[in-house]
């Protein structure tokens, strides 16, 4: 049985899925993989707990919970944080989920670039550095033969990365159009279906924890954006930046406006749309009953190919469990690549 | 440049599809993956053509289409058939796209283990095999150690088996519950829409060559049944047999029960499930606006995981170009396995 060694970088929402999926999972990934996943080290932002013979899923948990910093694991935890993380243990590969900046992609872009020159694979859910440097990332990442895998980062856990790449090979994908940001989704959802304004489904959202405290990224559309940019990128090879991005988000939409829409049998969601000369988040129209009519925190993704029409998937856009579910599916990807000999 | 020589066995729909989306992608291929695909024999049901060069796409499909048979293939035309094809070509893969047979799935299962003994790799569009001998091809596959993929037998292009295996693989799957049959969806949208009976809308299907002049593998449910069975062995693995579902056709169906549902705000799909205790195909009752409200020949599926919650998929679940995209990609994931190293 061969060991596979993780560390997880950021131990928020995400970070706490993956400790809780690989405690999930780990024995059938014995079983089906003949490999043994260790995390070896995990890392909040001040702090780390480092053991080569792996850490107990539940502990790091409860640490974290009880104590707010991973250094009060007992025996284990220390000062170390960031990138001195990487030197201090011995892994294969990163597991990286710290928060998205995307004002310069830092920490998420050092902390790559230094696995990807240790010569590790890495996994995210990271859209910031994607969005910023993806040709820089991916550059670093074939020079230095590593695998760089980032399903998590677009649509939580609704595949839409390994949809197109692997499910679709065959066809070449002329666009993609889709609703990609949950948060938003479920305030225009409720502004339908309750009729209430703006600022106070806002509220509601940010009470119930679907929002955050500070909301921009989400109902500005930055990250509807961020996620435009890799698709645009990762599925259709177009070398995009965010600045190549016609943003606009939700904050403008007045209940009149839904109500309006709705009389004539349309709904407003916030759509982001990839194509060859078209990249755009913004509000629009849609039909009801349409593929875009979809509630709450949802996802969706029209790809339209070449030979196989129109492909549609939806799923669950966001969520601690079903991120960590999408990085523990490209770190499947990266054992089946590497680690794994069928006989 | 390394030669991949396929052999393509049933020249109807699938099959010339199949001839079209190599013409299309072949430059393609030799891109991305540095192999040359060459088309080296053809047959059909009385006749064949052999060429170790590899044969014109375009001649191919003009040759079937105005003189029925491919031994019309100027020079390499013979009357050889069936399983003698495979004996008298040097082929690498077997695309295999010859009619479904729910009998005793014959010539597909023939034609499937001859060349797997012949340690050839096949792609098949069929679904009668699979639906009877699942168990038994599948371990011959792993004896003779050959790749054996089947995604356009469920759902047409629409991804449902690499869905499930490439982009959720972290997952548990535990149920799928989609719409599998595109005649049959066509037959009940349009009973709803027009309020037409189930006689007159068959007939209509006919002339518009949506319904076969023999409808009922489609119409009693026997292709969804197929097609649940092969699900439920490849993603769930449980060990179902055809016998195993419950299987009722849409023909009883009155343009009266659907007014009624109508009135109720749902819709009669014929559904398909597949679940650890339940393998049925039957009417149901969906709600107008869910993910099972699609029209026309569209499939859909809905598969429910332990973590990633519930993720759906549509895509259109029939025809020529559609159906064969599906098999090349099918044929790009056995290149990647085994014909292209990364450098």
């Amino acid at each position: 049985m061969k060991d596979l060694k993780v560390c997880i970088m950021g131990f928020g929402a995400v970070g706490q899925g993956l400790a809780k999926v690989i405690l999930l999972k780990k024995e059938n990934l014995k079983e089906l993989y003949g490999v043994n996943l260790k995390i070896v080290s995990v890392a909040d932002s001040s702090s780390s707990v480092i053991c080569s013979d792996g850490l107990d899923e539940n502990e790091l948990i409860r640490i974290k919970k009880e104590t707010g910093k991973l250094k009060n694991y007992p025996e284990y935890g220390s000062d170390i944080s960031g990138l001195d993380v990487l030197d201090a243990c011995d892994y294969d590969v990163l597991l990286e989920a710290v928060p998205t900046n995307i004002d310069d992609a830092e920490p998420a872009k050092s902390l790559t670039l230094k696995a990807f020159k240790q010569g590790k694979d890495v996994v995210t859910s990271n859209k910031g550095h994607l969005a910023l440097f993806y040709d820089e990332l991916l550059g670093a990442a074939k020079e230095n033969k590593v695998l760089f895998k980032f399903e998590a980062s677009v649509g939580g856990t609704m595949p839409i990365i390994n949809l197109a790449q692997e499910t679709l090979p065959a066809n070449k994908v002329t666009s993609i159009v889709g609703i990609l940001n949950g948060t938003t989704n479920y305030i225009l959802s409720r502004m339908t279906s309750e009729g209430t304004n703006y600022e106070n489904t806002l509220k509601e959202s940010q009470h119930l924890g679907i929002a955050e405290t500070d909301p921009t990224q989400d109902v500005e559309g930055i990250d509807a954006a961020c996620k435009t940019v890799i698709l645009a990128n990762s599925v259709l090879g177009i070398p995009a930046k965010y600045d190549d991005v016609k943003v606009e988000g939700i904050s403008n939409i007045t209940s009149e406006a839904i109500e309006i829409a709705g009389q004539e049998g349309y709904l407003i969601k916030l759509i982001a749309e990839v194509s060859e000369d078209h990249l755009e988040v913004s509000p629009r129209l849609v039909k009801k009953g349409s593929a875009f009519d979809i509630n709450g925190t949802l996802n969706m993704a029209t790809v339209t190919t070449d030979l196989s029409g129109e492909v549609t998937v939806r799923g669950i856009g966001a969520g601690s469990v079903e991120t960590a579910a999408a990085m523990l599916t490209d770190l499947i990807h990266v054992i089946r690549e590497k680690y794994y000999v069928d006989d």
